[in-house]
């Protein structure tokens, strides 16, 4: 089965809202065994939707819609597709029921665009949407499959969760696509490459492999499709394995895992604690590290340090060294870093001070001078100075990415 | 002018990742003054790049493409292009050697593959990446123009801002769109169309009004379009006057701004300090604040309490209270507020305790339970109880956003 997704809205094309529905539906659609040929994101425009409409069914057995099904009055997605396949919309008492209860639990008011979103298409499957008003739409026209739902991320996941992707698995036979993520942190796409030239010589055909490198993560993806299912995944473990040797400890995880749920595994399995002290992060390593449900096990907080002030009468870091190196200096940071560990009696302590920018760079310290330090429990102090680029968003992502991996590697060593 | 985006990657289609490329281009043609009919995502293969690119050459004037363009076996976009476009490569010298400075700027090693990358076709206008070794290529064919650029966000948009753009104005007599985006926060997407409903009714031929829903705020954009700029000006800035009077303070801020901005710029005003101690946001309400440039300026510092020890220890919050009303309450929160205000000695201070999930809720308290108070330099305590949903990261932006809101309104209060 092929499917192409199509996102509708005006915001996708000016680029107020990125269109983040379109990877997830992609990534269950692949888990399922359902080959994406294409996303298109297109616009409030009737002429644009049935075009769009016709273009896909001509080329694939399954079309997922997002988007345009709001109460709000830019929102057109329902009446076109009561022209598209030749239908009107009928009150559903039951939704209409449904929509009444949920405003009803949360003390809103329903109002009169509220109760539109009962009105539906006479000829279609309704897919129920259990945490919203907009329902889902399952319709059927020359063999090729349409399922209409809201944009709203949350409302469109459940709604696919709960009703698109079960009625497919039930009504369809679906072949098998496999894919195996690796993921590496701190080697380079081309170095890595490099590094797997034969490896990738020795791939068995039908087998594919992919680099998709991001601040967080450098993401190997190995894939393979057919129809029995275990010989494939055998094929498959065969080349992760070979994967393995080569990589080693630059692997930090599998699948959509992050450095900082790595971080999380090795703490819990040494029953060990976790606190960081942060300048130019921000607070963002303990967003991350805190993101991990059930991180309280092994993290005991926080102290960001955005003030001078704060170094010195919270982490106790001496004011002498504050003048005669800066803030951003090996002395500060080891100094953040033993401060923290012992405010928060915790084994590790993780501490950075940099010049985030894109501002308040100098000669000496430009925009992205960074030292990252890791307390270990023997006392020692682990510090390295790294020079990142001029953008301050991605230089906070990137030194908390280098902060965890330092670490993570640290962790694997002790 | 006319423009479609097409973004090559098997990993956009299978949702490994998202395209956030799409979402900076379209609002950088919009603000030019070029129209985006559409945004395609398709695969690496040859023979669905030579459709995408057929296709559109004979709907628009312009097509952006990006990925596909990396040093490793996966990318295919260049050779591509040089059968879509009858050319060969030829080895740029200029660029290898601009490749070569880049590597060694680094102290990286230059392999094979990257001395590759100065191989390019030879029939197109090359727009330089100065920050990377994929170049844009510019080609024409039949009235339209082709750029081809690599996938990574940054370097992308650093050929678009210094090459593509700049070539796009100076050669091309382009039309006047004009957006005006207006931010709300606090008031869901329903409430505000009911407000809305005659303002809507009343809005001049040509004026378009859409709402754009997020955790972190409900976006207005009103839309306009044709040839007079001063003209469109005056009816949109008209149109959003009248929108003032209806929305008063539920308006924060204007275009890309967010409520650690709006947040940032009463305290500057007032010159005010602030700082924050977070439990079930795990310090990114910090992140949020901090992400803004000079927000060194108000901003002191946080602690991240995960660990009740620390609450007491350095919040100073009542053993007592934590035993008698658990973490996650008015009292403790309160504590909390007052705690970190006295320690950093900031004029204003939030403080969060919530059952962020998806476990450890209970009857009473159950997930999505969060307590926000602010204290004020008055000494006075603003708290307030939330129940937000289940799932984790939802309920750490909404407790960010509200938090961040909460204190918006205080400072606007006093």
């Amino acid at each position: 089965m092929t499917a192409e997704i199509i996102t509708i809205g005006d915001e996708l094309l000016i680029g107020q809202i990125v269109d983040t529905n379109s990877a997830w539906i992609g990534e269950q659609l692949s888990l399922t065994g359902i080959k994406v040929h294409q996303i298109s994101s297109i616009s409030d425009n009737e002429e644009h939707i049935l075009k769009a409409l016709a273009e896909a069914e001509k080329r694939v057995d399954l079309v997922l819609i997002t988007g345009g099904l709001g109460p709000t009055k830019d929102d057109i997605t329902k009446k076109t597709l009561c022209k598209y396949f030749d239908t009107d919309l009928v009150m559903y008492e039951d939704i209409l029921a449904k929509i009444k209860e949920f405003f009803d639990r949360r003390g809103f008011k329903m109002l009169d665009v509220n109760k539109q979103q009962a009105a539906l298409p006479e000829n279609c499957t309704i897919i129920p949407n259990p945490v919203g008003t907009a329902s889902g739409m399952w319709f059927e026209k020359n063999k090729t499959i349409f399922v209409s739902m809201p944009g709203i991320p949350h409302e469109m996941k459940r709604i696919m969760t709960d009703g698109v992707l079960p009625k497919l698995k039930k009504e369809y036979d679906l072949p098998v696509i496999l894919h195996r993520t690796i993921l590496t942190y701190g080697i380079i796409e081309s170095e890595l490459s490099d590094l797997l030239e034969d490896f990738e010589k020795k791939l068995p055909e039908g087998v594919k492999l992919a680099y998709l490198p991001s601040l967080e993560r450098l993401r190997l993806r190995l894939s393979i499709s057919g129809k029995h299912k275990l010989e494939l995944e055998k094929i498959l473990d065969e080349q992760e394995n070979k994967l393995k040797k080569y990589l080693g400890n630059k692997i930090f995880g599998y699948g959509d895992s992050s450095l900082q749920e790595a971080v999380g595994i090795l703490l819990k399995e040494k029953k060990q604690t976790l606190s960081t002290a942060e300048s130019c992060t921000g607070g963002n390593i303990a967003h991350k590290i805190t993101s991990v449900s059930g991180s309280s096990q092994y993290f005991k907080g926080s102290v960001v340090a955005y003030d001078n002030s704060i170094k010195q009468n919270v982490l106790q870091v001496q004011e002498l060294s504050l003048i005669k190196y800066g803030a951003v200096s090996k002395e500060v940071v080891e100094q953040m870093a033993l401060g923290i560990q012992k405010l928060m009696q915790t084994d590790y302590a993780i501490a950075t001070s940099g010049i985030a920018g894109p501002t308040g760079g100098t000669n000496e310290k430009p925009v992205g001078t960074t030292w990252i330090a890791i307390a270990s429990p023997d006392g020692e102090v682990y510090t390295r100075k790294y020079v990142f680029g001029t953008q301050r968003e991605q230089n906070i992502r990137r030194a908390t990415s280098v902060a965890l991996n330092n670490l993570r590697k640290l962790l694997l060593k002790e």
